[in-house]
């Protein structure tokens, strides 16, 4: 675990977008990330901000939610910081690495691998939670990236957060989604990603599929009532109502019965397709959702 | 001129993003432009809304101000329409119009050309001003892209936005720029497109240049009192400070003893660069800025 390369300083909206890079251990890669600093932001001082995670979806790097989804401009009006993390490592060198959009390179799939030759460096699920959050409040430490932070994602970043906030009961403030891969486990992306990185045994993706995880879930400590997560997907969007990739549905069935019940607010919007445009439009409403579960 | 094919309907911010093509007259291929059309917008009723109009930049589609300037998220707010053109022609089919990237395809510079063999299609000028903006009016009845119209844009798009509104005096009801290039007749951008487009009459050059422009600009007979042209420069911005290109004291310099002298509100933001962030961060302020000239 070593410290952050700063690339670029960006300024932006009152603050800053800093663009990042770092050896990582989990990845066994330089992994970049990009880390925005609303105006909020001092390091001299001791009031800690709160943070918000976006994790992207396939093919996309951190530069996507930093120039599309218009985070910055809420996280300055309303004193966040926003982590936005690459999406798998880059130039781990594994043959066939870069040969699929939906695996491999810009697909890591959020996931700690389990077999060969992907479990050296495709450990994204380790990779986040347990070296980039800790080492972003060891660099940044007014940036409360451990006590005081919401998730949320797009795509195969929406399933990675409703799958990381769900096996971590009590770690994220709150969860939003758009769009997200709700359960992979029967779907083409997921299927393709959960078999050639934890392998044909499907008890082990199922601890990756949140139509599964929560099942188990005891609830989050962190909230006293009214637990929710915020779901947005279009109507018109095509990996949904084409190609059947999201199952959002799913989610709310699957919650019957669990801590969650009646709790997946899915709202599924007229219209809408599943690029940035439909993101930047939600995100006001998500970032909202957020700040009632965060701490100022 | 020929009506607009849909290519694309994208809902954002309760709007909708028409991403349109045409064949054009002004440059013998076919055109795309994106429109924004806000909620407020409605072919149905006799209301015309106010219009923006944002030239890019150099390698720019009408893709880039559309995903990263936010534009569209303060017009449906307010209330206007947003037209984004492209930067020049595509496909034209002329010898080494793709070997540079600031010059040829991409890099149109708003002029009407001069000399072959760029004269047949390289015609920016004309196609904004005499066929895009009344085909709109035409086909978007209640876009008022004729009478209540202002005009931005960035970089050479800046440029394009200050030269047009100081030739059309009424044309436009105001003008911005965000990093334009204002004096293109002495920086290496303009010289090679001006010579490459206009040939080597630089009396010519001149009818496009906005320092030369001002001089004989007769004041804009919309505005009763109060005319400005806000520019937003980055103290960052390395085509400025490190490239020369921008030259924006210039026309600070050379609107004294004019129409606008003292009227060239020149503001360099410390730390912002070149980019849509910057874009963006000011976007605000001159949407403000025009609704203040444009009717409601």
């Amino acid at each position: 675990m070593s410290k952050f390369t700063i690339k670029e300083t960006i300024s932006l909206f009152d603050g800053k977008l800093l663009k990042l890079s770092h050896e990582s251990t989990s990845t066994k890669t330089s992994m970049d990330v990009n880390i925005y600093l609303p105006p909020q932001y001092e390091e001299s001082n001791n009031k800690e901000i709160p943070v918000i995670l976006y994790l992207a979806g396939l093919t996309c790097s951190p530069q996507n939610g930093a120039e599309k989804s218009f985070l910055p401009y809420f996280a300055s009006k309303k004193g966040f910081g926003v982590i936005f993390p690459d999406t798998s490592p880059r130039g781990a060198g594994i043959k066939g690495e870069d040969e699929n959009w939906d695996f491999g390179t810009g697909a890591g799939f959020y996931v700690d691998s389990l077999v060969e030759p992907w479990k050296e460096n495709y450990n994204m699920y380790s990779y986040i939670l347990k070296e980039l959050l800790p080492l972003i409040k060891i660099e940044f430490k007014n940036l409360d990236s451990i006590n005081n932070i919401s998730i949320t994602g797009h795509s195969m970043g929406g399933y990675g957060a409703i799958m990381m906030y769900l096996r971590n009961p009590g770690k994220f403030k709150s969860c939003s989604a758009f769009a997200p891969i709700c359960n992979p486990s029967i779907v083409p992306w997921g299927e393709k990603c959960f078999g050639n990185y934890l392998g044909n045994d499907k008890s082990e993706w199922y601890k990756y599929d949140p139509c599964y995880l929560i099942k188990e879930y005891l609830g989050n400590p962190l909230i006293k009532n009214d637990e929710k997560i915020l779901i947005h997907v279009g109507s018109k969007d095509p990996f949904d109502f084409r190609d059947n990739q999201l199952r959002c549905k799913n989610l709310v069935e699957s919650a019957k019965n669990t801590k969650l019940d009646g709790k997946i607010d899915l709202k599924i919007v007229e219209g809408y397709d599943h690029s940035y445009y439909f993101i930047s439009t939600f995100v006001p409403e998500h970032v909202e959702f957020h700040l009632k579960y965060l701490t100022k």
